[in-house]
């Protein structure tokens, strides 16, 4: 291939890029016969106004979505106000630490863990994959420090009432010996003869020794026990002796062969990060850029779309006010939106509660000594089949007195109901009961807690949207473009709901595409 | 089980445990039908000297095990000599630095890094596993500040010339894809009359589901595509596009699949932990309590067993010097020592030349920007099948402007001896030629590097003990049997050479046994 041939290929790809988005990239690359190379999402570089402050724009609630417009827009001469209801920024990004309010409806908590760096929670998101790299362009920029953060700890434990009469076992174990036995009976039912073609007698050979590493089978296939599911003692003073593998039948009892595949997932899988001190960190880092244009406990009570701009009515400070802005980014959850004043058509507003939410739900709790890291546990995550799901181990502040563990974390709707009818003190009570089966005497351990149940908190009712293939084809094109100069913004509006990175893509979306209305092109987004 | 029946057990256990150590005591608790909980051994706790001063000993080696001795055993009234050979402490713990002396013999080198907190490289051990519980409590004790340690980071690259052509794919593509080809195939072949009892129908479902969740298999059980295995492009405000797996036949050809499991070992499985600052933080704790008692650039000339104690003659600031203690701790390698004026028996002396030593070989290499992390490799290890072997990123730093990489990392004897043989200008050269496979521009990053070859490190000559099975049936008892008053420390007399946990634990299996004997008893270890 000349150099000019690949020049053109990729000047080819540019203008596809242009026009297309970076999927169409990768389609096209595929199509010419090149190796694609995923290319995130590219941050914006939007036109700085020709006059600072000729466009005005209002931006409705200070979640990353909302931070991330303010922050881009402002510095290239936008009039950014942002409202935001509650008494903090951040939105679902929330740290808490001792002392803080956290404002659910009906039972508002204040937290009682002790002040000091290490003793926080991350009751929203709490981890970054490498690969959300505009998230992390962000903590670059603001200089956000970052540590890796451990979801599979095999150190950790796994317990289930249905498998060993529900005692705990070592992640480790659990993991080693399924996949031994798995990877046992597997050579012995995968016959040369069996595979279809391509596959040839030397590629029978290659599986089998796949088999024989994936499992830490022995010369003759056979799983005898593993090394990686851990010593029966760890005085090196000695020679190893035999551990016996637990009985397959009890592994097949379990109930978690899918949650043993989580840190496989696209973004849960090592490498994860997290900011060091907490996750708003981040917040703290757009605010410091922004904070002038942030005007909390601002409650919006209209929005209506005008000839050539929006118009909103908000609450603050016991008076009602009234701002225009040419454009408003609108990060309101869905559900809260529908029962605003609007003058938005029905088939624009109808999604507003077409789109379920999550109900998930966390609890912090501290603990007067880390004990978990006398267990060998220095971080990661134990299982257990109970309504809990999770307990979470700091990877930070390690071997220091005190740490917050997180005592529940649960995703499915029928769990976060169930603590949703609690009280905290019932919440708190239900961990360490449940807590208790994965590390004996637990109780002992805990000071205090704090629980934070999404669809209960205070401006939110809900956690991420919750959408299916079905409303996505129904309603996705709709809600993502705009509607005069209004645009739905946050995760919400994003093919990644749940995580930052779907939160600021829907930002970049929204601001590139009014850059190129003030640059006097029409928008390139069709509902 | 009456609780009695419980107390009797756990006394009899402790019986145990007193007598035989904790595997003895793992193994009664399974005779018993209890569920064993693994103890790590426990740090030793000496009896003080009813008069401090003494007993003398000497300590041969600052490394990781003679410090250990030397703090354990100074602090009980112990007076204790440590005759260390190199111009610095530590041993294979080291932590190379700007301005630092890399002293190869034939080619010393000084460590050109920029003088910085963050850019360093382990050049020996690297990373502490959560069960190294020895290590860890002195971690603790001297507040050795700790972070989470990344291997596996599936946005890392694997490269391998035997699969597509040499071309790199991220880890997570590779893992994803052959394990969702894998679960297929065995999925078709896994026929429920296959099995043989104890298994049923309703452990074949279950099996089968567990291979659906191993390899993301569609509801047929095919494999067509894992989200695990990455998006082709992360813009979150487009629906995910479908993305084509690698031929399986090709990902057959490679030769990583044993290296694939490497992330599942004992002590390499997550979660796995650094000192913040560097491996030598731990020798710093040591020497923090301990300094005053170590001369370094002191070199052994002769050890001599002596009635009632050891005789060491050495050199140091060009003179010669003899010390008598009542006891010597030697933590000379072996290949050395074979090479010393000495008056041990043949049937000890023999084992000093018979273990072979490993010949381990690292690179450092300064980059003078942190190019991985656009790529969204924020730590972990990439694998390349060249000499090089592995490139890892750090952990720490992250979003700095320079970092160090490792950029070579060798296990085998045959990669050592082809190093060996370099200049430090061709290894490096080699790290940067092989490097470009993995990162296309590789070379123009580079600033410096700096080469570890342990086999040809002064005072050292290879680095941990290869013992096997036969060569451990010959010698380790005799080798960790003390002779007379002269005892072999070190990891090359642990089950667990060539990592700290295995050297700390020699010293606990010595200083115990001191300890015994001056408390009037007689030694347990019988050669």
């Amino acid at each position: 291939m000349s150099a000019d041939g690949l020049l053109s290929r990729r000047r080819f790809l540019h203008l596809v890029g242009a026009v297309g988005g970076s999927t169409a990239v990768y389609q096209a690359a595929l199509g010419l016969g090149l190796t694609p190379q995923v290319q995130p999402m590219r941050r914006p570089d939007l036109a700085p106004l020709a006059r600072a402050g000729s466009k005005s724009v209002v931006i409705l609630g200070a979640g990353i979505a909302g931070l991330t417009a303010a922050y881009e827009l402002s510095r290239k001469g936008y009039e950014v106000t942002v409202l935001e209801a509650s008494h903090r920024v951040g939105g679902r990004n929330l740290t808490v630490r001792g002392g803080d309010l956290v404002d659910e409806i009906g039972q508002p908590q204040i937290c009682r863990f002790d002040r000091d760096p290490d003793l926080y929670f991350n009751a929203g998101p709490a981890r970054i994959p490498g690969h959300h790299a505009s998230l992390l362009s962000y903590c670059r920029e603001f200089g956000v420090q970052l540590a890796p953060f451990v979801n599979d700890n095999r150190n950790a434990w796994v317990q289930d009432d249905s498998m060993l009469g529900g005692q705990r076992i070592r992640n480790r174990e659990y993991m080693a010996d399924a996949r031994g036995f798995m990877a046992e009976l597997m050579a012995k039912s995968l016959k040369a003869e069996q595979l279809d073609r391509p596959f040839t007698a030397t590629d029978h050979g290659r599986l089998l020794e796949f088999l024989r590493q994936f499992g830490e089978l022995d010369p003759q296939f056979r799983y005898r026990s593993a090394t990686r599911a851990g010593l029966v003692s760890y005085d090196y003073t000695q020679p190893e002796p035999h551990r016996t593998p637990i009985d397959f039948k009890e592994l097949l009892q379990s109930r978690f062969m899918y949650l043993m595949s989580f840190g496989e997932a696209d973004d849960q899988a090592a490498m994860m990060m997290e900011p060091v001190g907490g996750m708003d960190r981040i917040v703290a880092g757009f605010m410091s850029k922004i904070s002038s244009l942030v005007q909390t406990r601002a409650i919006v009570q209209s929005v209506r779309l005008q000839e050539n701009g929006v118009e909103i009515v908000y609450a603050r400070n016991d008076s009602k006010r009234t701002i225009h802005a040419d454009f408003c980014l609108n990060s309101i959850p869905t559900q809260l939106l529908a029962g605003l004043e609007h003058n938005f058509p029905a088939d624009y507003s109808g999604c507003f509660s077409a789109i379920p939410r999550g109900k998930l739900f966390k609890i912090g709790l501290q603990a007067r000594e880390r004990f978990w890291e006398r267990e060998g546990i220095y971080g990661g995550i134990s299982w257990t089949m109970q309504d809990i799901l999770q307990i979470w181990y700091p990877a930070h502040g390690i071997h220091r007195d005190k740490g917050i563990l997180l005592g529940a974390y649960t995703f499915d709707d029928a769990s976060g109901d169930r603590f949703a009818r609690l009280t905290h003190a019932q919440r708190v009570e239900l961990a360490l009961q449940q807590g208790e089966k994965v590390h004996p005497g637990y109780r002992e351990h805990i000071e205090n807690g704090i629980s934070i149940c999404w669809h209960r908190m205070n401006h939110m009712l809900g956690c991420s949207a919750q959408w299916d293939e079905s409303l996505q084809s129904q309603w996705f094109k709709r809600a993502q473009a705009p509607i005069g100069n209004h645009y739905l913004i946050g995760d919400q509006v994003s093919y990644h709901p749940g995580w930052q990175e779907g939160a600021i893509h829907s930002a970049f979306h929204a601001i590139s595409d009014i850059d190129r209305r003030v640059r006097g092109m029409a928008t390139v987004v069709a509902a």
